[in-house]
């Protein structure tokens, strides 16, 4: 997908939908290796967790005979939920998933207003809610629940600083190893914390 | 909306995430009237259930200078799941809505295969599952369980007849009254039926 600078620009392939594999010395992206994670759980019976699509606009379509519908025209919207939703042992599910390259804080500029304010309805709905942060300089992918993302939030709003501290993951977070075949083994702490 | 003929086409309301306000003798369309009443349960702070966007394919997307990026070329997918889920009294809600102009029947086709096997998933997972399916020449809603929906279903797969008659809506489905603020009030049953 690499073009000829000034030629076209394609979107981030997390606006796209489209599975994006980096054989990096990182691994894959994680959203990637959520994907993979929920195929898992939904192949293995032990979950039903999906992606939400990116929410998009449509202004314009073009029907060219005998081929698909093209949208020739279209808008990125916001989100007014989190990205990832679904059912485990008949309770629902709801997270967030943002990777930094920061190496000692979360900024929480990376999830939108609207989003904490749904991660709190969550809550209050009896819904199981939470975070899933990677932090890509150590390679490390922390659990987190959605009522310290809320306390840094509420703090933020109040006045407070604008991020998390690295140390508050490694204190209040739940480090998730890296697994070949579940790569985000979230359900593990979910288990733990939850049930 | 309506551009001459031959002059450019748009897409059909439904896929394209915009608000469709249809001020005919029949009232709004489904989708509107759900979107209404799901925007109501969550302002009264009654349950948590959105409609997913529909699931685009992005290919390209041009970055105008100062302006929103705009996708040029795009495609839409089959969706994986069906259109609303969410949390209610902590429980997972899932379910598909339909309009059919038809008098005697639904026809099956209106549903993917793997929507329904969607469904067949979140119930084995202990999640809430059902259709709301309108018929518009009666001007009636009708709420169906997943069971009914499922059980026609697998009727068909091993030969049986493609559609579910309009009666078995009426024994074995609940009607839905129109009521101005709560236009498709479904919690109500579900409350009847899983609590």
């Amino acid at each position: 997908m690499d073009y000829p600078s000034g030629v076209r620009r394609s979107a981030p392939a997390h606006q796209k939908g489209i599975s994006k594999y980096t054989y990096s010395n990182r691994g894959m992206s994680l959203e990637e290796d959520i994907n993979m994670t929920n195929q898992f759980y939904r192949e293995t019976n032990k979950a039903i967790i999906h992606k939400k699509p990116t929410p998009v606009q449509i202004v314009n379509v073009h029907y060219p005979k005998r081929s698909a519908a093209v949208i020739t025209e279209g808008y990125f919207q916001s989100k007014s939920t989190t990205d990832y939703n679904g059912v485990y042992r008949g309770k629902y599910i709801d997270f967030e998933a943002k990777e930094t390259k920061n190496k000692t804080l979360f900024p929480l500029a990376n999830i939108h207003d609207h989003q904490f304010r749904h991660m709190e309805a969550i809550s209050k709905h009896g819904g199981i809610c939470f975070g899933i942060i990677r932090f890509s300089s150590y390679n490390e992918t922390y659990f987190i629940d959605s009522e310290i993302l809320l306390l840094y939030w509420n703090k933020m709003l109040n006045g407070g600083r604008k991020s998390i501290p690295y140390e508050v993951f490694k204190s209040d977070g739940y480090l998730l190893p890296f697994n070949y075949q579940v790569r985000v083994h979230y359900l593990k702490i979910v288990d733990q914390l939850y049930f």
